[in-house]
């Protein structure tokens, strides 16, 4: 991988090394040294000779050598020189613990971009600055100042809070978790979460990358990017700004600007990243997917030596949306034969209080056999005749024999069950605190499969006239014109295929009046004019007429009596259309995110919208599992299937409509914000109609 | 308290004492000794003449003496013997360890019966069967077999499960946290957790009362005693079988009966009783309370010397919808005099990496004496320059100095903040493993000093005629007619005060004519029959008919058609009703729970309460306020408010349906079920119309 020399460099320069303990410069030099590092270190401090036994160099220059990797802790306004000498020497990996930079305002903004530019121009990578450092606990290199080396293992970690690493590292290195890498990414000014899981996709010690991110650079690479690696290992995220207040703490703190949350939200989803609440359930999901297989779906069965915890998990199963498992006949035979007769042989599979490690081995096995079971979860407490050590062993074995269902423990308690515990964790075998916390993991670890498996995204292209888009779009955008009147916003969405009530402008009763009788009656009559976008409070819509003298009565009431509420409006006459009734009415949207660009919306149309928010959000484009997929994500597609009888709508047209709507906002960047609302909907085989619509475009 | 010779027993009797170790008669007998029990113990064993160097008795009788205390371990068919025995010898509490009653089917729950039966006569107080015992700590009682004395604090714990409690036991040991009183209920078939929070609530050793229930013997009971004791204490209670798969397994396993989850849900709530969702956070809440006061409001401040940290929280506080400090001007300008320059001094105050413990202790002093502040929480990461003790001891020193808000501790890290942890412990400042389960807990806090502020509950009487709905009631429990009809049921609702839609029954067309012109058009027809209770589907109901032709059209139409189809169907006539239209449209409802009782009911009517289930519970009978809350419970509530300038509705008036419901289905406890739908509302000052109503009675 491209970032080797920052994991497994043959020599280390340490440019500010310390004598004195306690400075930042002392204990880096002392982590890389008690990490057992096994290439050369260079202390680079021109006010010593010798650190810690190594000899001490008064400049980069003075080593003579080129380092593989030079750690930078000099102060801030320092480290543009260093950077230099870097160039000079041909140095290609620095990571600049140094903090002061874009953290701290202008100034240091500016000392930042002047060591980007250094960077960029003699192709030195960089980590930083204002980090904690980097480890690869396989390789014996602890370049920073987080504390003791961990043990290795399969995690890796990026980080944009130091601090949380160092704290991270530091619960780690008492429970025994492992990593294969950890990185504290600070400024990221030049290295960042995009460069590193691009590093760690690839990196075969890495079977979960695992982060911190209060910001995203590139929010639209970083995704894509995740979405092939997620094909490959999970990739588990804590991202945090994700409220208001959250999102002001971390623009005052990082200076960088969080994104949306809906939009994180479905790029995540979309990418099968996994979202971490918290740190500890972002380590609960880490140990098992780096260490368990994973399941084949979502069919728990629970083996207990108590009820209480059995019920729980239980209770989790189902409030999760996992299930339940029910064993197999040949499986509760089995275990009827093998266990005492107050044994509860159905899930939970209850072992009873006094069970040794011989019935739970039993009753591991036949559930691990059981073709009706995904996942296994073992649940302990400590009572008089338990013997945790032992049930942990078989366990572990259990787990060796039948390696292809996840098996995860449950041991509650603390010193009574230390050992079996300890066995555990040797055995590979996860260990949570609690049943709802074992029952979470299986739970992201069946979405995660459930996300692998899914099928390969098409996207389905329709023939369209492109050509008539572009022309209006253009003209709008040479004419600084952003928004698009309804005449034309439809005549968009009919070179889409989208299908708009028929109509004609009238401007005179008369006209109105032959328009209605060729359209058929009922009618709708609208306002026509650029300058009212807001049609129904000046009275300017009227609905359901249903004859000439209506028609007629309304045309005139609205041609005297806007232009005297509106005396400025450029009035071009009064659009008559037919009525869509008898459907029902949802939106179809678009946002464009900043970070992420056009996000689908779908939602039930009219002023409910507002009230209920019941809506569903994806990344264009969509394929048509993912249109429908936005349906099946809102309340309201169990009222388009059809209530208490009632006749359905065509769904697979709702979807449709989506699909061609996420092809024009792709295809048309400019196009900034759109909906259809109300899009109404009718019986399968009618062809759903686009009342009204909205559409916003920007100069790219 | 009533339960005194369980917790501070003068002797204790163990009848089942043994000699071998690992046996639960050797385990208790050796627990009790181990605590430093001070009063006499008696081991009961024929077999043996001393145990443990104590004096051993052949029988109870022997001891020569009243115990004041008997624990009871022999084999379940022996159990009623001893009880016969305590009963000749005076003895009035008894704990019996013994399993194999109740939970093992038929046989066994004779026996526990027949034990019962005993102990009622004698006015003998029994904890048990099947339970692991009861354990006091600043009493040194461990009448148990569930391993150490803990120490001695300020929560009491229950437990329906004994391994649970064994578990929670080791763990508590090992996280230091004290108990006044904890007790294994077992098969709970005397005492049971009602009277255990009726001892509790009173003891003043006790501050918290947390427990661990699958089921609730007498619902209503404890619902209703512990709303008196969260006026005093906090209930922090753990409620298992809470889904399909947990109640399943709850019923196999304790043989008792779960109460419906959303009962459940609204009588805690009512109570003030704080469900926990996991064992790890009711400790995390049961910390708090025990050792920190309430929050005044829910505003959280928040100090931190790592910006990652401080972001999580602000999001968590946001999230569970707590409020984000605003400092006031005087702390932050406090603040900037005293931080360096690169602090944040707004909130989430960052005292920086390198903050010592002075810095803590500034920004802790000037953020307690904020007015704007209700809760602090302090998060630590261990940092280079880190002071993990001297911040620890800084933050006891200022909650003993500026006692009246709460402060919670997040130290993330294991090894590097180990001595600071245990330094809040002993300081009784509760720390959390994650800046999010911190903020949970002072949610949880801030919530209960809302619950423990609200007004006193006064439920107004409304003026009614009672004695009509008894007649109707009591007329259809005669006949064995168990769903009373749409006549009487609105007759019901008149006798309390509803308004139901105008109108009466025709038999000839000529009749329905004359009806309709005395009620004004639009007017509805609707089928009149007892045997047809859904009239849509035949045909029963014609809306808007607006005049003359088109009433007797209807009801020739009805006369004709339906007879055909349900040539069984004892036809009475034609309702003939006004139209209420122009309102919107909720339902009114009542379901009664059998543990419980009345159950109210609000929400949006029509096809959508059953699509988007946007309803709310509470228990019945209503004050204003909890009938104004239901409503403000759903999203309706924003409809009915009107949403988009359009007018809103009387909510007081739907809230005086609620409170005329509740006081109906009060007085009569026939009443099983019931719901008016739709209730037609309307603005302000309008009177709401009961336009459809179902009830069923039951004979109580």
């Amino acid at each position: 991988m491209s970032l080797e020399s920052f994991f497994n460099p043959e020599s280390v320069a340490i440019v500010g090394a310390s004598r004195q303990k306690g400075k930042v410069g002392h204990e880096i030099l002392t982590n890389m040294i008690g990490a057992g590092y096994e290439g050369r270190i260079f202390p680079v401090n021109p006010k010593a000779d010798a650190i810690e036994g190594l000899e001490c160099y008064p400049s980069l220059k003075a080593i003579g050598s080129k380092p593989d990797l030079v750690i930078v802790i000099v102060p801030a306004k320092a480290v543009p020189a260093v950077m230099r000498e870097c160039a000079k020497i041909g140095v290609k990996s620095v990571i600049i613990i140094t903090a002061g930079f874009k953290e701290v305002g202008e100034e240091g903004k500016e000392l930042e971009n002047q060591v980007l530019r250094i960077a960029r121009q003699a192709g030195i990578r960089v980590i930083g600055p204002n980090c904690l450092g980097a480890i690869a606990p396989a390789n014996k290199v602890n370049a920073s100042f987080g504390g003791d080396l961990p043990s290795a293992g399969a995690i890796a970690y990026l980080s944009q809070s130091g601090a949380l690493l160092a704290a991270i590292l530091d619960m780690a290195n008492a429970s025994g978790i492992g990593f294969s890498k950890l990185v504290s990414i600070g400024n990221k000014t030049d290295i960042d979460e995009l460069d590193l899981i691009k590093a760690l996709g690839p990196d075969p010690d890495t079977k979960v990358i695992a982060g911190y991110l209060e910001s995203i650079s590139d929010g639209n690479a970083f995704v894509r990017e995740a979405e092939q690696i997620s094909h490959q290992k999970p990739i588990l995220l804590m991202k945090s700004g994700a409220t208001e207040a959250g999102a002001q703490a971390a623009s005052s703190h990082t200076g960088s600007l969080a994104g949306s949350e809906t939009a994180y939200e479905c790029m995540f989803e979309r990418a099968g990243i996994i979202r971490c609440e918290s740190i500890k359930q972002q380590f609960d999901y880490a140990q098992a997917f780096a260490n368990q297989p994973l399941p084949a779906g979502p069919r728990v069965a629970v083996i207990t030596n108590a009820g209480g915890p059995g019920i729980m998990a239980a209770d989790a199963i189902e409030q999760q949306g996992l299930t339940f498992a029910k064993l197999d006949d040949t499986t509760v035979a089995k275990l009827s034969a093998a266990l005492p007769a107050a044994a509860n042989v159905h899930n939970p599979i209850d072992v009873l209080g006094d069970a040794l490690a011989d019935r739970y081995e039993l009753a591991l096995e036949a559930a691990l056999d059981d073709p009706n079971v995904d996942a296994v979860l073992v649940l302990l407490t400590p009572q008089a005749m338990t013997e945790s050590a032992g049930t942990a062993r078989v366990t572990v074995k259990m787990a060796r024999q039948k390696p292809s269902k996840p098996i995860l423990a449950c041991f509650l308690g603390a010193a009574k069950v230390k050992e079996g515990v300890g066995i555990l964790r040797e055995g590979k075998i996860p260990q949570y605190d609690s049943p709802e916390s074992a029952v979470g993991t299986i739970k992201a670890m069946a979405d995660y499969a459930r996300w692998r498996s899914r099928p390969k995204r098409v996207v389905k292209l329709f023939g369209v006239n492109r050509r008539k888009v572009e022309n209006i779009v253009e003209r709008h955008l040479r004419q600084s014109v952003y928004e698009i009147g309804e005449a034309e916003s439809k005549e968009m969405l009919e070179a889409y295929g989208f299908v708009t009530p028929k109509g004609s402008i009238a401007t005179t009763a008369e006209q109105a009046a032959n328009i209605a009788q060729q359209l058929g009656y009922p009618v709708v009559l609208k306002i026509w004019s650029p300058d009212i976008l807001h049609k129904s409070d000046v009275g300017g819509v009227k609905v359901g007429l249903k004859g000439e003298q209506q028609v007629r009565d309304a045309f005139d009431l609205m041609m005297y009596r806007i232009p005297k509420k509106l005396p400025e409006a450029n009035i071009l006459g009064v659009l008559v259309q037919e009525m869509c009734g008898g459907g029902k009415e949802v939106i179809l949207g678009m946002n464009r995110d900043p970070h992420f660009g056009p996000l689908m919306m779908f939602g039930m149309g009219g002023i409910m919208v507002e009230v209920l928010k019941d809506v569903s959000f994806y990344p264009a484009p969509l394929t048509a599992d993912e249109a429908k997929q936005m349906l099946l994500n809102t309340k309201t597609y169990q009222m388009l299937k059809g209530v208490r009888g009632e006749e359905g709508v065509d769904i697979e047209a709702v979807a449709e409509g989506l699909q061609r709507l996420s092809q024009l906002v792709t295809e048309f960047p400019q196009i900034q914000e759109m909906d259809i609302n109300p899009y109404v909907v009718g019986p399968e085989g009618t062809t759903p109609i686009a009342v009204d619509a909205r559409i916003s475009v920007q100069q790219v």
